[in-house]
């Protein structure tokens, strides 16, 4: 038995327990970032692989990626981060971050949809992902999809030209988005760290309020705003990632994602946070 | 152990007997086509996949894929025919095939590079491919390639609308190619079989000559051609499909694939056939 520590808000990984893995799922605070003490005494002498998300894709908190990555080091474990939130968004540095594995997704940073990118450090033997030819040094056969990765890189060397001033721009929004919701909002909480969170995300629970009927009516309105990841879109159950930091049933199925973008503008808000607070009044007086 | 045929011409795939299957290699006869006899008597009870290339990607050589489907539902097998070099140059059908699994590629249609499709009967059941996320009704986790998806279908649909002619005008290339090179050419053999082929495709060995220096030789005169597939290019041993067929070390490496295509006009071929014939004797009087 080796063992393999995920970092909570990941779903649970059956194919590695089923190939005879043991996993270890760690449950953050109520801010969505984890305990380090709580990672440190996890790795046992048996842990050959740390998993953790820069940052989570609903509720949007950072994590100490570089203490972990110091730690992992420390004790000799592999370190995967899964940077598909962050990259093209925060500075992200795999020499900083001291992983092993980082993985990365392009229409995260406005690249084209199906493409990807696995870094993998230099000295590292794995077997190969799919067999066959001799693609991709014999890790992955196939015929490389040229379009996409050029593509994914275009779109990251733009994000990057421009990262300083269009964070600055999007964590300005959405603060002003957080400030409003909470002060002319009743009964609304908002899930993830409120200053160690994505320049673009901003993620609300309501009290007395079904959250895909808010979804609904807003998206009729003209908004586009999710209740969570992409993944669970279709599903009725709370989000798992909720129900990790601490949300009763009830508060996690009346929460909101309200993310912000390249072409979000001050007016877009303005309208937004209009139409929000005109919805929930209109949903909790049914 | 359950047993799997994959039927010659393809690579050994390893990571199946590593995984505990046991693997039947057929052999072909020397004009590549296989014998049904062969296969027939090759399935055993616990037999469990019958896997067989359309056509070879590098001597062009068509398949029975008919026949050897009547025969894998006769007697109960699962069967995979890849179609990557035939989708988009001959009709193709699932049902007419009577296959189970079906592959194919876009870039070999002149679809975009990096995606292919799996049809997959609707009754059966398989594991994921890549298990995370609900995509492909769970059978294979990520964002979707949108853009590659959309130009694969556009791609076979134009294919598919102008086949009749386009099959016709490339085969008339074709044997045009096939018969100057064997008349006029010394000590020059066809490889696969001469009807049975790929529209498109020319396989040729000649005795004396190194196809590497043949294939530099007309690149620099202009000319596009390949000893063998993609995915040995690079490496300096004979093409495993040549010696399954049953040439000697000496005549495989002396081969030439030369494909025609959309845009392959009688003036490109004339200006071929006269610069093989130079650089032919050119390489041969040294």
């Amino acid at each position: 038995m080796r063992a393999i520590i995920t970092l909570f808000f990941r779903r649970p990984v059956h194919q590695l327990e089923h190939d005879g893995f043991e996993v270890t799922y760690l449950n953050p605070k109520s801010d969505g970032t984890i305990a380090y003490e709580g990672i440190k005494s996890a790795i046992r002498s048996d842990t050959i692989l740390v998993c953790l998300q820069h940052a989570n894709n609903e509720i949007g908190t950072l994590q100490p990626v570089q203490e972990v990555g110091r730690l992992c080091r420390e004790r000799g474990t592999y370190y995967l981060v899964d940077a598909t939130q962050t990259v093209g968004h925060i500075p992200v540095s795999v020499k900083d971050i001291s992983c092993d594995f980082l993985t990365l997704s392009a229409h995260k940073f406005y690249g084209p949809q199906g493409v990807g990118a696995l870094y993998m450090r230099h000295s590292i033997k794995c077997p190969a992902f799919i067999s066959g030819g001799d693609q991709e040094r014999g890790r992955r056969a196939g015929t490389h999809n040229a379009a996409g990765i050029v593509g994914l890189g275009e779109a990251v060397k733009f994000c990057h030209a421009h990262m300083a001033e269009e964070s600055t721009r999007e964590s300005n929004l959405r603060d002003k988005i957080i400030d409003s919701v909470l002060k002319e909002i009743p009964f609304a909480v908002l899930n993830g760290h409120r200053n160690k969170r994505l320049p673009n995300n901003a993620h609300f629970s309501f009290s007395d309020i079904n959250g895909e009927e808010l979804v609904s009516v807003l998206d009729l309105a003209g908004v586009s705003v999710s209740m969570g990841s992409a993944c669970t879109s279709g599903r009725m159950e709370p989000s798992h990632v909720l129900l990790a930091i601490g949300l009763t049933d009830r508060m996690a199925s009346g929460s909101l994602r309200v993310t912000v973008g390249r072409w979000t503008t001050q007016e877009d808000i303005a309208y937004f946070l209009e139409q929000l607070k005109l919805k929930v009044n209109q949903l909790r007086a049914r």
